[in-house]
């Protein structure tokens, strides 16, 4: 057992599948669910995916050797400075937030001396919200980046990423700036883009998209994920965002044009590169 | 059993897939299946999916009263030319090609006096190819377009409407030109639109993709799809797709303008927009 008491801040889709995965894992005693939805605390509760619940963040982190912040982006800084004070020396805090930047070094400068806060980003979720859409194994083959810095312990950090293996993670370690240059590509943009794609096809016609094939909804599933979640996502992270978008329509330009005048060849060869490149990455 | 004779014109994932699921259901003698690449037929006959098999189409359509177009778009017209002197008086001849418009009206001049073409397009597929890459159940629960013109007789269409039923397909019916309106923008510019994520993403950072997770895999699942395939769809259908696309960039420029703005507001009006119109459709 690597941990005596676990508190999960936030037990929505993220936080109740991690709670789910680490009682799996059988690497911690108590696992303590917090969140603001009793609603979604009872259902945690009781389909045990974690041991006890309380709505009061102070109450969770007190006595816990591992923290888990699972709340959205936006919120990260107000949680940890209103339980900073009942943080355990010698605790371990960790994220599962889609923005790392400048949240990791302000996040750690407000974790009490004897503490570590270690930025993690475990690249799995769904469009779905709520403990009720948890599932044990989402981290099971997942990638999960964890963004250590100068202020961290080899100690911590070799804990941290042991405790991503065990839930069957594929651990790999980043700047947190990196981190979300690469995510403003990778995740950030794509969720923009689905939204735009819906966007662009219902502007054009009116309920167009009730005739969507499998493609179609495979390519926009991710555009059913929340919208205030990814506005506060894209906005921390829009630097990195704007230069892609920038690019995506030169690209989407460039498309245009060879419709436009006929130039098949040109046309074909961004398909094939573009669909080379797919063919790459395991599916 | 609705058909004596029945022959497939293109053995490929969607060709193959309507042999298998008209064997299924029982309702034509004799499959034929048609082809040029004798490997891909092969697999086709000894895994049963068709009764026969020939490379010349000619011999195919010989005597078949049901005969199935399932050529690339590009090639409908040639292979019909080809083989048009053949076809048999009373024959049904329906394709499953993604583009109708002007190229039904071509087909139906091809045909000769006494047998029907009716232009079918099962919303279904996949990025695979090949008859390896067939699914029975293909077109079981998908949608299915046919559009028949003034040229065609109720009772063609109605056994048309049938068949599809027969295999698990809605049928609706749809102008050609309308069809290709709507295909445009629900199939054709979301294709574009998934080579052109792959390419802003990998032009900015060659490899990022590898770190893809389940949502950008699945937004970009259909940039697997054969190049020459989509280019061909495409530029048949450029007018359509050409304004879907200006409509697109304008889309990604006033997200692109929020983010710049710091507009938090505007841009969650925009994905609240798209998450609740992409809920409403069914996943």
């Amino acid at each position: 057992m690597l941990f005596a008491r676990t508190a999960i801040i936030g037990t929505g889709m993220i936080g109740a599948s991690f709670a789910r995965a680490l009682k799996k894992s059988s690497l911690s005693g108590e696992i303590v669910g917090c969140g603001r939805s009793m609603d979604n605390l009872s259902l945690a509760l009781n389909r045990g995916y974690v041991d006890s619940v309380t709505i009061d963040p102070a109450e969770a982190v007190n006595g816990a050797d591992l923290i888990v912040l699972a709340v959205p982006v936006e919120a990260m800084e107000a949680v940890v400075s209103s339980v900073s004070s009942c943080i355990s020396p010698g605790a371990l805090v960790v994220d599962v937030g889609s923005i790392k930047g400048e949240l990791v070094a302000k996040i750690q400068s407000l974790i009490p001396d004897g503490a570590e806060f270690v930025g993690c980003h475990p690249i799995a979720g769904s469009e779905r919200s709520g403990s009720v859409a948890s599932v044990e194994d989402l981290f099971d083959g997942a990638q999960c980046i964890i963004t250590p810095t100068g202020k961290n312990s080899e100690g911590a950090v070799s804990k941290v990423a042991d405790l991503w293996r065990a839930l069957g993670s594929k651990v790999s370690r980043m700047d947190p700036v990196e981190h979300d240059k690469l995510l403003g590509l990778v995740s950030h943009f794509p969720h923009l883009a689905a939204y735009a794609i819906i966007n662009a096809i219902e502007d054009t016609k009116e309920g167009a998209i009730s005739l969507s094939g499998a493609g179609l909804k495979d390519t926009t599933r991710i555009a059913m994920s929340p919208a205030s979640l990814w506005r506060d996502i894209c906005m921390l992270n829009r630097e990195n965002i704007i230069p892609v978008i920038e690019g995506f329509i030169g690209e989407l330009d460039s498309m245009k044009n060879c419709l436009r005048e006929g130039d098949s060849e040109g046309l074909e060869a961004m398909l094939r590169k573009a669909e080379t490149r797919r063919m790459s990455i395991e599916d």
